[in-house]
């Protein structure tokens, strides 16, 4: 492998010379600005051996440097040991930016090269403004792959498929109607959709081309009477076909949005989101491109009626997979049989499968006993494997795809007899939970306000953690999508009712334990009085947290009231589905806590 | 009045015909873009006739209107009436920004007309691309009033002073070397400073040409050898002008400003803050102008030691203030003499006038009786000004300039027997309060962060205030300052150690009461750990609360023993400031609350 990458950057070099380019940019990112992507678009991987999802390359004519963040510092140092590059720890003191980083490199005068499928509007107007303003010009139609990578993968070419009505509550007219009235009164006529979890919200269709994602790679121009789809036709059915034709939408190739960009009179105004769009993408509108934010997050991340009922739907049934996986697990504890991180995820995604309406899991599950629970996205590897003992803290985040919704649920148990630090600890971070759970708030709030309710109890103990403590789940979808979240940063959406958001906070002790607790909560009115519309959460997530590690004598009577009726929801909601055995271990789990019972 | 307003409207629009404008804004705003201003630069004022505090005169050659918020929708009205000039009211449905009315009366290719010393960067820029996409043409140099306004008020010319280096705890000459330091890493060899309070805090100097506000009215340049202080002679006396020459500070005629940037060499780079700056003041600067954010708010933002002992020591002098005015307040009272709103001011004015280092009040005295509590900003007037009697509750919201500190404070207090629902809110607001107080909370945390801490026990009964929890407090200097605020919007400014914040939730309920409590505190180092470094706030205000205002049963054991030790380190302190009679009085106010005395 390194000979390889080093014989990749030195054609990469010769293309470099070739196009008078002194350096170039390769993200991990593709034309549609995905947190995943097919392996078509793998880049930064190919040219550099590193494998993580975060990561930039950064290749000049003697030098070559990787930025990635602390998740990756020991994984990417082994990947790219040997082959000349260097690593590049983002968040350590003295790590310069890239620009700045190339600033100091390059003389005034001298050309950076990217390929602008890769870099959003944003992502190159400030790159741009950066190097520019040091003299330093910015080419963005450098795009060696093409002839360098010859065994590269192709496009998906699996099949899209229509999500029924019955799922989504509205019908793909509906919704396109509603975006172009949107988008009008931005001043556009047109909308180019990148984003593919845009895309599939939009037209009710569905895909496997993402890993965990059930979206499709394509394209979508919505105009007045030339929509058009651009996809590859191998991935499309009579079925699909017809209901396109149904709805007024032409189909094109993948390749051909800059040709129909390019095509379309001078009077039409399309609007591009600027976070979500290419900047190579849409250079051929020129002056028709209105830049904006896209009206469709906002839609998609506001559930209707028939979606919020698929999502309880799906709770209850991810619920009733997560009580049989968690005595499978127990069962395979006591037993004595052998059990590692990787055999959990195995478990939950065989019982999540047996459930009606699943499609996939939502992502890759997170299982992190002692240690590894610590490291916030870890996920088990044949090499990193630990074996599970009847004994200590394993932290499990998972979660699924079902038809009617989309799950993503954290439990940290405790195998043994937890210490009084993990419960003291745990204690703290249930309480955060609860107390975010529980808000209640004006029309108007963002997460950011609402963020500290989870963290104040950690910090007054000064601890903290640096992830955010929630953020947008799709509707049998992505189950990260925005607008809104709750986190330390300032993000200007609000919280809307319809929305379905994770209420995550945590606690990592390096080497120790991790700690997160995550249900799902659904913004719902709460009432309205003369001061306005107030909003609170209603909890949809069903599975009962580890009674073991609760400190009572840390709790207020509301949060003990809070968790017992929780808990007694969790219990009557699933009961039903469940036969003798399982009822018993779930009553048994669900047990009300009492302040004097320790 | 109204007649005059008609005829200064009419000459008006001579000028406007003379310049060809077809429409003019006059702001109330001055250039320094100051929040109170002097009364030279009540332009607004002069053609209106409306004198409120906030309010922006938008005229027409046929039509001229004036948008103001709800705090003076009645006196505008009352003001504005038979001037032919309409009330806009800002903030109700409807109601256009001022830009979207321009866009909306005149066609394209018009030209309006504005005085841009009026108007800062930000707002001119804004102005102008709002104007120009729909083919408006904006000119900056439209300044009828030196023609039309003939007994103009002249500028102020009172003295200049030096604040000692005993109160600031930093010379001049320390922080002149601590900007240009600062400012270079901007890529700036010099800075235009143009807000007063910034001007005052560098140069250790203060005045008094501003109500409330002991600025001087100049503009400062600092550079490398060609330091020059822009100001009227005449406000100069010798020992300023010493000290000015000793710290290398040419000066020159306040009106000279644009002539000596003029005259600036090409090379130099001058920085000036986008947000503080008037756009035409820095019209000479052309390409050698970098607009960025002045580094002089945060330094001026955080506290010295000096300074905060300075602070601790005029917050007891304050608070032995206040136990006399209240004292003097409840012997009326009980004496049934007449007593009213604007006689409270008075009794708070002349108790603290009494004290070593007063120098001024730092705001007019807020003292709203009943209903008018519920008036956010009100300030009693010969007219409105209501007589208090032994009953119902009365919000006073005062403070004072001493020469080692500013101070603010609100206390509401029940004149009789409060009902159920008075103590149920004013626990409330408590409850928010001492939460906001105790709050412990890790570097780079901003105020909009913990905003919610003082809120939620409102909101989880659907209640709320719209005005900020906080706001920056100068050290003898203006009572509102930046960077750091507390408040539902986003601002992106930490709360460093040093900052001086008021902690101040409340809740009004129309024509019944409002209900503020106002502490000052000070952000302090809480402790370190492995998490990183977390702060806390020290209350530093010295006054207790209505003791009759709490209702027990809503507070937890916590916020009682904090209510019970913040009232005896009250009494510790100011008690051996009182005589007996005052330390009786003090005592009784100060009696700890018990969970079962209720």
């Amino acid at each position: 492998m390194k000979t390889e990458i080093e014989s990749r950057l030195a054609a990469l070099r010769k293309e470099m010379e070739k196009a008078g380019v002194a350096l170039t940019i390769i993200p991990h990112a593709d034309p549609h600005q995905s947190e995943y992507m097919s392996s078509h678009w793998h880049l930064r991987g190919f040219f550099s051996g590193f494998t993580g999802s975060a990561g930039t390359l950064v290749a000049g004519m003697d030098e070559a440097c990787l930025w990635t963040d602390s998740r990756y510092f020991l994984q990417a140092g082994l990947q790219l040991e040997g082959t000349g590059i260097s690593l590049m720890k983002e968040g350590i003191p003295g790590t310069p930016t890239i620009a700045e980083y190339i600033i100091s490199r390059l003389p005034a005068g001298s050309t950076v090269g990217i390929d602008g499928m890769q870099f959003s509007i944003n992502a190159e107007r400030e790159l741009r403004s950066e190097l520019e303003s040091h003299g330093i010009k910015l080419v963005t139609d450098f795009a060696p792959a093409d002839t360098i990578w010859t065994d590269r993968p192709a496009l998906p070419d699996n099949k899209a498929f229509i999500h029924e009505e019955k799922y989504s509550g509205e019908s793909a007219a509906e919704k396109i109607a509603k975006i172009l009235e949107a988008i009008k009164k931005k001043g556009a006529d047109a909308i180019l959709i990148s984003a593919l979890d845009e895309l599939a919200w939009t037209l009710n269709m569905r895909g496997s081309d993402v890993k965990y994602n059930p979206v499709v790679t394509a394209f979508l121009y919505l105009g007045k009477g030339d929509s058009t789809l651009f996809i590859d036709g191998i991935k499309l059915d009579d079925k699909v076909k017809a209901y396109l034709a149904t709805n007024g939408i032409a189909t094109a190739p993948y390749g051909n949005v800059a040709e129909f960009l390019a095509s379309l009179p001078e009077s039409t105004h399309v609007l591009v989101d600027p976070a979500s769009t290419s900047s190579a993408m849409v250079k051929p509108l020129g002056k028709r491109m209105v830049t904006a934010k896209s009206p469709i997050p906002l839609m998609k991340g506001t559930k209707n009626d028939v979606q919020i009922a698929g999502i309880r739907a799906a709770m209850k049934r991810d619920g009733v997979a997560l009580v049989k996986a968690m005595m499978d697990i127990e069962s395979m504890l006591s037993e004595g049989k052998p059990l590692t991180e990787m055999e959990i995820g195995r478990i939950l995604t065989k019982r999540r499968s047996e459930q009606p309406l699943y499609f996939d899991d939502s992502f890759g599950t997170i299982a992190g006993y002692r240690g590894h629970g610590a490291i916030v996205h870890y996920e088990a590897t044949p090499e990193s494997n630990a074996t599970i003992k009847p004994d200590g803290l394993l932290l499990i985040d998972s979660g699924a795809q079902y038809l009617d919704g989309t799950t993503d649920i954290t439990r940290t148990i405790s195998l043994g007899n937890p210490t009084d630090e993990e419960r003291h600890d745990f204690t703290l971070v249930m309480k955060g939970h609860i107390a975010l759970g529980t808000a209640i708030f004006p029309e108007g709030t963002r997460g950011s306000q609402l963020d500290v309710l989870a963290r104040r109890f950690l910090w007054n103990e000064g601890k903290s953690y640096l992830h955010g403590t929630g953020h947008g789940v799709g509707h049998f979808l992505n189950v990260h999508e925005g607008p809104q979240n709750i986190r330390l940063n300032e993000n200007p959406a609000t919280l809307e009712p319809g929305m379905l958001t994770s209420n995550e906070p945590g606690l990592y002790i390096t080497d120790k334990y991790g700690i997160r607790c995550e249900n799902l909560v659904l913004t719902v009115p709460a009432f309205t009085t003369d001061f306005g519309k107030f909003y609170k959460f209603e909890t949809v997530t069903l599975f009962p947290f580890d009674l073991k590690l609760f400190d009572v004598t840390l709790m207020t009577d509301d949060e003990v009231r809070w968790l017992n009726e929780y808990h007694k929801r969790v219990y009557d909601t699933l009961a039903p589905e469940l036969d003798a055995h399982e009822r018993a271990w779930l009553e048994h789990k669900t047990i009300p806590l009492t302040k004097n019972n320790q």
